[in-house]
């Protein structure tokens, strides 16, 4: 593996791998670096499925608010290096601020609607950030693969959306959460938590766990799920709700929170974001309801928004 | 050459010419179609300097402003795939609106400041359409050049900043205003005007060249040369102004209109939007000023914009 810090060699190290092998495909796996064993699954994965992986380490002012965490994110290139290298990884692409953004940036990426709810709303251009160096890291390393884990629900549903809008030449792959052992979701934030606060934060994916097994209760509804998620987050005393909300996935649209469950035919997700002390944790999970009257289309409809077919 | 009006046709093609010439240059002239002697002109340098000329025709709504010409703007694919064909061009590609936006739009690529004045004051919004559907159009065709004409000098501006911005692999070949043989500049608006709207469209190009003459002298400020321009086509009584605008290029920034030319050392452009009818066209000129002191940068300056150095 190879470690650089500008475009320039970034660019020289992907032109050598094409001209040596033009069809080999190259994975890319964009993260803000403190790799942890989610971050290991990705480029594993990558690595297993794609010739060449490229992991990006740059945690991105552009998608910090003015009190959030920016200067005090954790950083260890030392370790990133050897868990990317150990995992597969042929390039580690950790570039400085100044390389990323040269000059005062003028362009943005910006995504709605999916954008407007959950960390979206509690986190006001959180994610034009996340659109606008996602979008540069996929023209500098042209991928045709890039992972991403499924922690940030909201995040691949918008890099989807952006991609899907935009034409971007790279398929989006979406890796499933890694949870230590007694199930709370890695993440680089969790080194914030003091042992009290680690200990409380596994009401989260209990919350997720108890949601999965009263789901198929004939008369649950999506706002009695939320509801009851947010009380069972209410036991740990230091629990700080930011939000708990039922929507649609990956449109994250909102349902009637008064329809049952049992009447939906969609895929939905509970996502959670809940504070511990100074530190924000998200956690989430993904449910497909198969319920409801299969909708029959019929001539008038067909009609009515020709804008939608093919 | 073939023509294609959908995005897996262009794929297609595309993949083939590739697989055929890994190495041979790809060329892109993204137009609205109607074309003329400026846009054959952009597609024979185009044909000359790659392997493989892309030219597509697509009418872009999102960069129409709701009382602007989107749905009276003249088109004529089968005489545009005869000029583009004649030219060198090997794709036409002129998907409809359905194709290139299959569902609605929800993200754009907005870019700021060089978007502020001109035709990104006159018509709101119109720079947002274009960084989009350039974005979309570079994705797709993944060219290595791109061709612009410079009658279009803040489009040129914009794309370039987005491009530098976003590190999309694509240079931006900006390309000389054709002009009809009396100086007006080709532009397919020129087909909505009368004879003598026609005849009086002339003073546009007469106060470029005018104030080519009187730059020089030694007195001239940027905001007399600006008023006479104005004046100047003030004496053409069907001409209404939307803006006449002597400004930095290609930052489009504002200068002191009372600086003398003779002291600044920069690259200006003379802009002018004037409507004749109903028809709005544009024109300019660059002029490269080489007055005033060569700036002398001192170590205090350096050390004070490290953002800015390499």
């Amino acid at each position: 593996m190879i470690i650089v810090d500008t475009i320039s060699e970034l660019k020289a190290a992907l032109a050598r791998q094409r001209s040596k092998s033009p069809n080999g495909f190259i994975g890319l796996v964009p993260t803000m670096g403190y790799l942890h064993e989610g971050h290991a699954s990705l480029i594993r994965r990558a690595s297993n499925e794609c010739e060449f992986t490229v992991v990006s380490v740059f945690v991105n002012p552009l998608q910090f608010g003015p009190n959030e965490d920016f200067e005090r994110y954790p950083r260890d290139l030392e370790r990133d290096a050897a868990l990317a290298e150990r995992n597969g990884a042929a390039i580690l692409f950790a570039p400085s601020v100044q390389e990323m953004y040269p000059s005062k940036p003028l362009t943005r990426v910006l995504i709605s609607e999916v954008t407007e709810s959950l960390c979206g709303a509690s986190r006001p251009g959180h994610f034009d950030g996340v659109g606008t160096v996602v979008s540069k890291l996929f023209n500098l390393v042209q991928a045709n693969r890039a992972y991403f884990g499924m922690k940030d629900a909201q995040q691949v549903a918008v890099v989807q959306q952006m991609v899907d809008d935009l034409n971007i030449p790279v398929d989006i792959i979406p890796c499933e959460t890694v949870r230590e052992p007694d199930g709370l979701a890695m993440s680089s934030r969790n080194v914030y938590l003091n042992a009290e606060q680690r200990a409380q934060a596994l009401v989260l994916s209990k919350a997720l766990d108890e949601a999965g097994k009263r789901l198929r209760e004939p008369e649950m509804t999506a706002g009695r799920l939320a509801a009851e998620a947010a009380g069972l987050i209410r036991t740990a005393p230091l629990a700080e709700i930011d939000y708990v909300e039922v929507l649609k996935y990956p449109s994250l649209k909102q349902l009637d929170p008064d329809q049952r469950l049992a009447e939906i035919n969609a895929q939905l997700i509970l996502a959670l974001a809940v504070k511990f002390g100074g530190t924000r944790l998200i956690d989430n999970r993904l449910f497909q309801l198969a319920g409801g009257e299969p909708h029959v289309q019929n001539d008038d409809e067909v009609k009515a928004s020709p804008s939608y077919s093919h």
